[in-house]
C-alpha cells in the first residue's frame, strides 16, 4: 500500500504533512510519496532530526504550489508542476494507492475530477466528511463539492454514503437519513420530496436502509450513520456546526478562566477536559474523502498538524483497501434515474 | 398597552402562560386577555394562590385548542373557537395589541396570514428567531415559515430584520449578511447571487446596511446583526444549532459527572455554569416574532416555561410599542422586485 502526500498543502505545509507521512511509514506500515520541490522536503527532514529519507519514503519532485489565490477550476493545469497535479498524475498512473492533500479544495475537487475523472455513471462527487453526534459519529454527504442538487445526485450519495460507512466506520447496515427541515416525508422543497421517493424505492429494493427524512437538531442529538443532503446545504449545517462548536468552546474556557475557584475546577477538570476536546477535534477523523472519483483521493483540513496528517493518511488507507471505489462501481446501475419532464412553474402570489 | 395570549398552546399549557401572564401584567405594567376556557384558567388561578383575576387581566372564553395533530393549513378554521383563532379574532377587532401563542408554528403562521393578513406588499412572512453569537445576539430571518426562497422574498426579510434588529435589539445600523456557503459574491446557488445582487442596490441606496456573504461558522463566531436566508437553510441553521448546543451540553454534564473529583470541581463552578447556560437559553429571548404581518404576532416556544412566556410578552410589547409593522409598512416600495425572465435550463451533464 503506497500513499502519495501533498507535502506543500495547507496552513502548515511542508512540515506537518511531512512529519505526518513519516509517522504514518513507521506506524502503520504504508509507503510514501511526497510531492513537493525536494530541497524543501529534505529541509523538513532536517528539521525533523533525520539525515535522509526514511526506509519506503521517497519524493516526487513538484516545483510549484497551488494557493488559495489560484483559480480553483484550472490551477492544475495552469501549475502542472505543482505538488497537487503531480501527486494527482502519479495516482492516475497507478504509481500510489491514493492521494492525501490538505489544499485547496476547490482546486483539489477540479483536478481529481477532471484528471482521474468520477467513477462511471457517477453524476458528481462529493465530499464526506465523518462528524461527531451524541452517540457516535456520522458520514455527512454532500457539504459542498457540488452546491445545487437533483434527486439523482442525492440518491447516489446516499449510496457512496452507505458504503463508506459500511468500511470507515464498521457499521453493517448503516441508517440514512435525508436532512430535512421536518420529519414527515411531504417537508422540503422538491428535491427532498423527489429524494425522499426515491430513497424509499431503494429500500423496497432492499438496497438502502433508508430511515426517513430526519432534522438538523436530530440528526445531532439521535444520530444516523449516514447524512444526505445537498452540498449547499451541507455545507450550511457543517459550518453551523463548527460554529458552533467555536462558539461553545470559547465560552467554556471563558468561564473557567473567570475566577480563581474556577481556575481550581479547572485544573481539577483537565484530563477530563482533554477528552472532551478530542472527542469532537476533527483531527481524530483525518479528513474528508473525496467519493465518487475512480480512485481514493482524501481532502485534509486546511488547518490539518501533524497528527491530523497522519490520521488522513490511515484514512486514505482504509478508503482504498476496503475498496469503496470497487463497492460503488460494482452497484451503479441501481444509482440511475430518469429525469421526469419538469412541472409547470407555479406562479407568483 | 394589552396583549392577547394563547392560555392552551405549548408543553406546558395551560399553566406556564397563565403564570408567565400574570407575571407580565404585575412587572411590565400590560394588560392581559387569556384565550381559553374559562374553568381551566380558573382552575390555573386557584393552583397560583390566587383567588380572582388581577386588575388588568381578563379571559376571552374559547372552547377548543389547537393540537398538533391538527392540519395546520385550516386548524383555525376547522377550530373557530380554539384559543388560536378566537385570540387572533381579538388582534384583528384591535381589542389587544398584539398576540402571543406556543401553540402549533404552522397553524399560527396559517391562522396569522389568513385572518391578520400580511403587510401590503410584502410577499411572504417569516418567522424571525434571535440567537446567540460570540459576541451578542443576532436576528436569523427567516427559519422556516416558508420554505423556498425567491430574491424577492429575502430582500424583503433584510428589511424587515433590520427594522427588527434596530428596535428590539437597539441596534442603530444593523449589519445584515447573507447565510451562504462562502464570503465571494459568486457563491451560492442562484437564489444567492441573485439576493446578493439586490442587497448590494439597496445598500448603494443607503437603506440597508449589507456587509456581503458570510459562512455558517463565521455568522455565529463572529456576529452579525441580521442573517439574511430562505426558509428552508434557515430552518437548517437553527436546528443544527440547537443540536450541536444539545450535543455540547449533554457532553459536558457527562463530564461534570465522570468521577467524584469532577463532581467536587463542578459544585465549584455551579453558579459560573448558571450563568453559561442561560447565554444559550432561548427562554431569556421570550419566543419568535411573525415578521411581515400587518399586526404584532410572537410565536413562544412550544417548550416555554412561566418565564419564556413572559419573556415573549415582553418582547410582544417592544414589538407593538416600537410599531415595526409601521416600519415595514413605511418602506414597502423599497422591497418591490420585479423577477426576471426565467433563464433555459442547464442540460444534465
Amino acid at each position: 500500500m503506497k500513499i502519495i502526500v501533498d507535502a506543500m498543502g495547507g496552513d502548515n505545509a511542508p512540515l506537518a504533512p511531512v512529519e505526518g507521512a513519516l509517522r504514518a511509514a513507521e506506524a502503520l506500515g504504508v509507503e510514501i510519496i511526497l510531492t513537493g520541490p525536494e530541497t524543501v522536503i529534505r529541509d523538513c527532514l532536517t528539521k525533523l532530526g533525520k539525515t535522509d529519507l526514511p526506509q519506503g519514503v521517497e519524493i516526487a519532485p513538484a516545483s510549484e504550489v497551488i494557493t488559495m489565490e489560484d483559480n480553483p477550476a484550472r490551477a492544475f493545469k495552469d501549475k502542472p508542476d505543482s505538488s497537487m497535479t503531480v501527486g494527482l498524475n502519479l495516482l492516475k498512473a497507478k504509481k500510489g494507492d491514493a492521494f492525501v492533500s490538505a489544499g485547496s479544495t476547490g482546486a483539489l475537487l477540479s483536478a481529481a475530477t477532471l484528471l482521474i475523472k468520477r467513477i462511471r455513471g457517477i453524476r458528481r462527487a462529493a465530499l464526506a466528511p465523518v462528524v461527531p453526534t451524541a452517540n457516535g459519529k456520522m458520514v455527512l454527504i454532500d457539504c459542498g463539492a457540488t452546491a445545487e442538487g437533483t434527486p439523482e445526485y442525492l440518491m447516489q450519495f446516499a449510496y457512496m454514503g452507505s458504503y463508506y460507512a459500511q468500511r470507515f466506520l464498521g457499521v453493517e447496515n448503516p441508517r440514512v437519513a435525508l436532512l430535512n427541515i421536518g420529519a414527515e416525508e411531504s417537508k422540503g422543497l422538491e428535491l427532498q420530496k423527489q429524494t425522499y421517493a426515491l430513497l424509499t424505492e431503494a429500500k423496497r429494493a432492499g438496497r438502502i436502509h433508508f430511515v426517513g427524512n430526519i432534522e438538523g437538531r436530530e440528526a445531532i442529538t439521535q444520530g444516523v450513520d449516514v447524512l444526505v443532503t445537498d452540498g449547499y446545504t451541507g455545507n450550511i449545517f457543517l459550518k453551523t456546526m463548527e460554529g458552533a462548536a467555536a462558539l461553545f468552546s470559547g465560552a467554556l474556557k471563558e468561564m473557567l478562566l473567570a475566577s480563581t475557584k474556577n481556575k481550581v475546577a479547572a485544573l481539577m477538570l483537565k484530563k477530563s477536559i482533554g477528552d472532551f476536546k478530542k472527542r469532537f477535534d476533527s483531527s481524530e477523523v483525518g479528513g474528508t474523502a473525496l467519493l465518487g472519483i475512480s480512485q481514493p483521493v482524501v481532502k485534509a483540513h486546511g488547518s490539518s498538524n501533524a497528527y491530523a496528517f497522519y490520521n488522513a493518511i490511515r484514512q486514505a488507507k482504509t478508503v482504498a483497501e476496503a475498496d469503496i471505489v470497487g463497492d460503488i462501481a460494482a452497484n451503479v446501475e441501481n444509482m440511475r434515474w430518469e429525469r421526469p419532464k419538469p412541472a409547470e412553474k407555479q406562479e407568483e402570489g
